[in-house]
């Protein structure tokens, strides 16, 4: 199968490109790559094929575009705190980005889009855990938009026959997450601690997130490629809600380094508490179990450590 | 209380200007006058102030929106078939400038914004009827914008404080509603007919719509009135399913001139069949009930007959 993955050199999309080059497919990637080399890839050179270019720009995305069965869509210049206080920048950078863009794939003839939207900000507050048919209640710009996207994707589906598959991730953690964008709090802690930082910590015992270890994520969202006229969405977490302070302790007895930390009042644009009931997925995985917490943090603290200098 | 009424001079909106200046109001309507008259507020000159400008111009908005303690917002550019094919006119004019609005009310100090969504478009395909707990699936560019809009209105109250109602206005219909706009099926006949025109019904016995009288309309939504601090989401129809035939039959025992119609299928830019529950606001107003579709089909038809010459 012929994949486009867009944002293919980004923490998630990496994973997926990993994941879909060991399940022999042949893959392109889209991507800034601001220094022309893509680090996060680079095990993959030769073997799959790059294309630098500006999503924003028609004429990039179109080249890009020709001749695939299937696009995996992980662009994104956008993250629910940087928008809180600026929701028009979501309209253009997210909404109306998307959309041109899917516009240019229902006239490149591409089958199908895969959405990673988001398990942490389309629900809002609810009583948890939260299914697929629970009403979404966004408060953020960034959740807004990411459901908007979704309709849009719906829309597209309707008229144009074009089909998607949608994702809502919950936290995903793991290596090449970034350390320096306000989303990851566990490559964030890792990157304080390996400053020799104090790690600030938002929130208290009352905000649950659902951790899921970008390999799971990136296996899971594989899904897609078994029926490219299907359409549908997916909550993709691991069901467990774990607590700031929970994941605290999990540092304490992981990470080998000694480490400060102070702790303050939930910001505003903290999301909600969010446990993410995702059988709907799990269910066509027989025997899929997902990782454990403890035991990948542990993996992530290493990787971290090992790639430290180079950040 | 000091009241502005966004497109005020329009169907919905001049109706609400009717009901609130019976209830003793102070009402500043604000709209484009394109031809420095107002004829749905002729009977309202002198009794209430006008302010002429364009929605989108920030300047013409501020001074509006000075003092208000509540604005209603009908300033519609976009219709459900305008935007079936450019998804990106519902981006720009409708919820890029609706944010651009609630941001400037905002900082004017506005208490509250009462907010006219889509009941015929928010919802998309459902088991009918529908009530606010419904998970939406809007399929049309509007409904999907008039849900982003209701999700920005919940921003702004989580983050600034201000309160919003929301009405998912059915088919509203009665004197005033446009004849060259591809919305209001029941004015686009009248004027047809009168226009000595075959009427064109699309669709069959299978699409229902839900039709609320203009002033029973206007008359709910001056619930909002009654606490300014309060916000929420309220179907707003009769709770009725009316087939295209069924309306073709009242019109055949109403309209009393000959008339000639043309079956056609169904567009891919008509919205889904739609019957609203709307016992939430209903609720709020004991003893009332909707008004007959009949009876003030027959009135509406005397408004047509009347004003024809005039349009």
């Amino acid at each position: 199968m012929n994949i486009l993955v867009l944002g293919g050199d980004g923490f998630i999309g990496s994973h997926v490109v990993d994941q879909l080059v060991s399940m022999g497919h042949e893959i392109t990637v889209f991507d800034r790559f601001p220094y022309r080399t893509s680090r996060n890839l680079e095990h993959h050179r030769g073997g799959i094929r790059f294309i630098s270019g500006e999503f924003q720009n028609r004429n990039d995305l179109v080249k890009a575009l020709s001749e695939k069965d299937i696009v995996y869509h992980f662009v994104s210049a956008t993250s629910p705190a940087e928008s809180w206080n600026d929701p028009l920048i979501e309209v253009e950078e997210s909404i109306r980005s998307s959309i041109m863009f899917f516009e240019l794939a229902v006239r490149q003839g591409v089958k199908k889009i895969v959405f990673p939207s988001s398990g942490g900000t389309v629900y809002g507050p609810q009583n948890l855990p939260v299914d697929e048919n629970t009403l979404p209640r966004p408060l953020s710009p960034y959740g807004i938009a990411k459901l908007t996207t979704e309709h849009f994707l719906n829309y597209f589906r309707v008229h144009y026959g074009i089909a998607s598959d949608i994702y809502r991730i919950g936290n995903p953690y793991g290596s090449r997450q970034p350390v320096m964008r306000p989303q990851g709090v566990i490559a964030v802690w890792m990157h304080e601690i390996l400053n020799g930082s104090e790690i600030q910590i938002y929130g208290d015992n009352t905000t649950l997130r659902d951790y899921i270890y970008i390999k799971d994520v990136a296996y899971l969202m594989s899904h897609s490629l078994i029926n490219l006229m299907s359409s549908d969405v997916y909550n993709l977490g691991s069901g467990v809600g774990t607590s700031i302070m929970q994941l605290l302790n999990i540092f304490q007895q992981v990470v080998d380094i000694p480490f400060q930390y102070r702790i303050h009042e939930k910001r505003p644009s903290d999301n909600s508490s969010i446990v993410l009931d995702s059988l709907k997925l799990m269910k066509l995985f027989p025997g899929f179990r997902c990782q454990k917490l403890e035991e990948r943090i542990e993996e992530t603290w290493t990787y971290f450590k090992t790639t430290f200098h180079k950040t």
